[in-house]
C-alpha cells in the first residue's frame, strides 16, 4: 500500500469507527473529572490505552517533588487519587518521536440553570455533543486516541514512538504536565489539541493570574465626603491597567498576532468591595489575568505590571500613602514558542490541506496550555492544534461540532505518518 | 425653687448620677441587640422605666399590619420577640407633650479584628466608652432617660406629657416607629437624640437603598475582545451616577446644607462583579445609597434615579440592548422637615447656650433617621440632636464620649422643663 492508500485508508477507518468514537468521547465527557475527580475518566483511558496495547504507565504526581519545581502552579500540593496516565506505542527506531499531550481535567460545571443540557450527560444534538469539557478538552483526547487506532489498523510499522499522555491540572497551571516532564518523557515534538478552532498554534501566550488590593477610608456614605472610596479608587486602578495593556500590545510586531485585535490580553474578570450600601468603601478587591507574549518570560511580565502599579502614585497622592497590594495566586501558564516553519508545523498544515480542502490559519495562541512546559522546560518543541471552539471553553453549554473530533484525527493521524514514518509491513 | 433654679439642680443631679448613668449604657452596650435579637436590651430600658414609674406598653409590632404601609421598610416581616417598649410621663394638662424616641437596634459588629475591644463590651477608657451601638444611639438613649429622671427628681409637676420611645428596626428603615405611630403615639413635637456631634438637625435627609444589574457578555480573558465586560460597563454606570449627584446637589440652596460638601450624597458602597479572573464578566452588581433632601419625596428621587439610567442609552448603545436593571431594596428613610424657627428648636439652642457656653451648629443632616417618619407621617414635628460623633456610627471602634451624654441629658432636660412647662409642687 502506498502512502496516499494509506491515508485514504485512514479516512475510511475513522469512517467506520464513527459510533464507537462518538460512544467513547460521551462516556468521557459523563465521567465528571473536576479537579481531584479525574480517576474515574483516567480509568476509561486506561481500558481504552489496553485494548490498544500500549505500556501504559499509571502514576499519581508526586506533590513534595512538584512544589519546588520554580514552574509549579496548583491550589493543592497533594495529588494522590489523580494520576497521570501515559501510553506509549513504541517504534522500530529511525524515525522522529511525539508526544500527543491532552489534559483530562475539566473548569466546574458553574450555574447549572445557564445549561440547557446536565453539564455531564455528552447529550448529542444536531451533531453536536454538549457538556463540560467536551471541547476543553476531551474531545482533542479523543482526536488523539483515534489518531493512533487508525494507524494501528495499518499494515505498518512505526518507526518514531508514540506517548500519548492524559495528564492532570493543566486547568490549574500544568502540574500533570510537569510531573510527566519530571518523569522523563520527552520527545522530538508534541501535539497538543486544545480547542484552537482547527487553527494551529506554533506559539502560545502564557498567562498569569493577579490580585490586587485596593485601599480605601470608610465613612457613612451621607457623609461620603469624609471618606475615600475604595470603588473610586478602583477606577483609577482599572485604567491605568488599561493603558498597560495597549502599551504592551503595542510593541507585539509577531505576524503570527497580525489578525488578532488583542494579542495579550490584560482581563480584569472580577471585581469585589465594599460591604454596606451606604457605607464608604474602605476596601476593593480585583483579580485578573494577564498574557504574556511568547516573546518574554513570566518574570519580565510581572515585573512590568509590578513597576506599572507603582506608577499609580504619579497620579494620585491617595497611592503614595496606599500603594496598591498586588498578589500574584492561582494558575500560571508558561508561552512556548516553536519556529513556524519548523516541519511539525509544516506537515500538520499539509495534511490539514488535504484533509479540509482549505489552507489553514496558522496563529499564535490567546491563552496558555501545557504546551508552554512541554516547550520550554520539558524541550519538547509542541504545537497546539485541535478540535473544538476556543469561545466555547469554560462557558455554559459548551459543545463540540462532532465532525471536527474526527477530522482532527485524520488530520493528526496522517501528520504522525509523516512525522514518525513507518515500514510496509 | 425659681426656673434657673431648677436648672441648677438638674447639672448637680446629673453630676451626682454620673456612675450609675455610665453603668446604665454599659449594660445597654453589652445587650446585644442586633436585628432580631433586641428582647435583651428592651428587658433592661423596661426595668428602668419601671423603676420611675412610667406608664409601660410593651408590644411586638405587627408585621401583618406593617407590611401593607407605604412607608414600610425592612428585611423581615415578623417581629415577634422583637419588642418596642413606650414609657408615658402623664402631665398634669395644660403644657406641650414631646415624644422622646430612640432606637435599641444596631448595626451588626462586623469584623472584630478590626476592634481594640470586644464590639459588646462597653469598655471604658479616657472617658469614652466602646462598643457597636454606643453612640448609634444607645448613648443618646441614655441621655433621655437621665432628661427624665432628673426632671423626676425636681419639686414639680410637668404639664405636658413625655412619651419616651424605645424602638426597634430603625437601622432597617424604621419599622419600630412606624409601628408606634400606627399605635396611635403623638405628641406636639420629638427630639431624637441621634449622634449628631451635638448639632441640631431641624431638616434631615431621607435616603433609600438601590441595586443596579449592569450585564456584559462573557468570553475567555485571553479573547477579552469577544466578549463586553460588565466591569468595563460599570465604570461607565458609576460615572453617570456621579454626575447625577453633581446636578442634584448644585440645586440644593438651603441655608442650612451651606457648610456641607455635598448635601445629599449618592454612595455606592459595593460592587460585586465577575467570577474568574480569566474570563471576561458578564455581571456586575452595585448597592448604594441616595440621599433624599428635605424638600423633596422618595418618590421623586427615585424617578429622577430612574430617568437618569436610562439616558445612559444615548452614551453606549450596549444599554440601548441591555439597560442596566435598578432595583430598590432594604432600607429607606423618609426625609423630615421643621421650621428652623421652630420653637423646640430654639429652646434647644438656648438651652445647648446654657450648658455648653457656645453657640450650635443648627444643619441639615446628611442622613435619615427615624425623625422623618415621625415628622411626616407620624405629623409629630421632629429636631435630631444627641451626644456622639457622627462619623463614629457603624465603623468598628465605635464610642462615645460620655461627657457627651450628661451634656446631652441636661440640655434636653431643660428644653423639656422650658416646652412641657410645669409647676412647682
Amino acid at each position: 500500500m502506498k502512502h496516499e492508500g494509506l491515508k485514504v485508508h485512514i479516512s475510511k477507518w475513522l469512517h467506520i469507527e464513527r459510533e464507537s468514537g462518538i460512544a467513547l468521547l460521551q462516556k468521557l465527557v459523563q465521567a465528571d473529572s473536576t479537579q481531584g475527580n479525574e480517576k474515574n475518566a483516567q480509568a476509561i483511558i486506561i481500558e481504552e490505552l489496553t485494548k490498544m496495547g500500549l505500556d501504559i504507565d499509571v502514576w499519581d504526581p508526586d506533590g513534595n517533588q512538584l512544589k519546588v519545581h520554580p514552574h509549579f502552579a496548583s491550589s493543592r500540593h497533594d495529588f494522590h487519587g489523580s494520576p497521570n496516565v501515559v501510553g506509549v506505542l513504541k517504534g522500530k527506531g529511525g524515525g522522529r518521536s511525539v508526544i500527543l499531550n491532552g489534559h483530562i481535567d475539566v473548569v466546574p460545571a458553574g450555574d447549572r440553570e445557564q445549561w440547557d443540557y446536565e453539564p455531564f450527560s455528552g447529550m448529542v444534538v444536531d451533531d453536536k455533543m454538549y457538556g463540560r469539557g467536551v471541547t476543553d478538552m476531551k474531545g482533542g483526547n479523543v482526536s488523539l486516541l483515534l489518531a493512533i487506532q487508525a494507524i494501528q489498523s495499518l499494515p505498518i510499522t512505526l518507526k518514531g514512538d508514540i506517548i500519548f499522555e492524559s495528564v492532570i491540572e493543566e486547568e490549574s497551571g500544568g502540574a500533570g504536565t510537569l510531573a510527566s516532564i519530571l518523569r522523563g518523557y520527552k520527545a522530538d515534538a508534541a501535539i497538543v489539541p486544545e480547542p484552537t478552532s482547527m487553527k494551529i498554534f506554533p506559539k502560545q501566550q502564557g498567562s498569569m493570574w493577579f490580585r490586587l488590593f485596593v485601599k480605601g477610608r470608610s465613612a457613612h456614605g451621607g457623609t461620603r465626603y469624609e471618606g475615600v472610596s475604595a470603588i473610586d479608587k478602583s477606577l483609577l486602578v482599572l485604567k491605568h491597567i488599561e493603558k498597560l495593556e495597549t502599551k504592551r500590545n503595542q510593541l507585539i510586531n509577531d505576524p503570527l498576532y497580525s489578525n488578532v485585535k488583542i494579542p495579550i490580553p490584560i482581563n480584569v474578570g472580577k471585581i469585589e468591595g465594599g460591604n454596606w450600601p451606604s457605607s464608604v468603601a474602605d476596601l476593593v478587591t480585583i483579580e485578573g489575568r494577564i498574557g504574556v507574549s511568547p516573546g518574554e518570560t513570566l518574570e519580565e511580565a510581572k515585573k512590568q505590571l509590578e513597576e506599572w502599579l507603582m506608577k499609580l502614585a504619579d497620579k494620585d497622592p491617595w497611592f503614595q500613602q496606599f500603594p496598591v497590594k498586588l498578589e500574584w495566586f492561582g494558575a500560571r501558564w508558561v508561552p512556548g514558542s516553536v519556529d513556524p516553519d519548523h516541519p511539525l508545523v509544516e506537515l500538520l498544515s499539509k495534511n490539514y490541506v488535504q484533509v479540509v480542502k482549505k489552507e489553514p490559519v496558522i496563529e499564535a495562541s490567546p491563552w496558555g496550555t501545557d504546551g508552554g512546559l512541554l516547550t520550554e522546560i520539558g524541550k519538547t518543541p509542541s504545537v497546539i492544534f485541535g478540535p473544538g471552539l476556543t469561545e466555547q471553553a469554560h462557558f455554559p453549554n459548551e459543545y463540540i461540532q462532532i465532525d471536527q473530533v474526527f477530522q482532527a484525527a485524520e488530520i493528526i493521524a496522517c501528520t504522525l505518518l509523516d512525522w514518525c514514518e513507518f515500514e510496509l509491513q
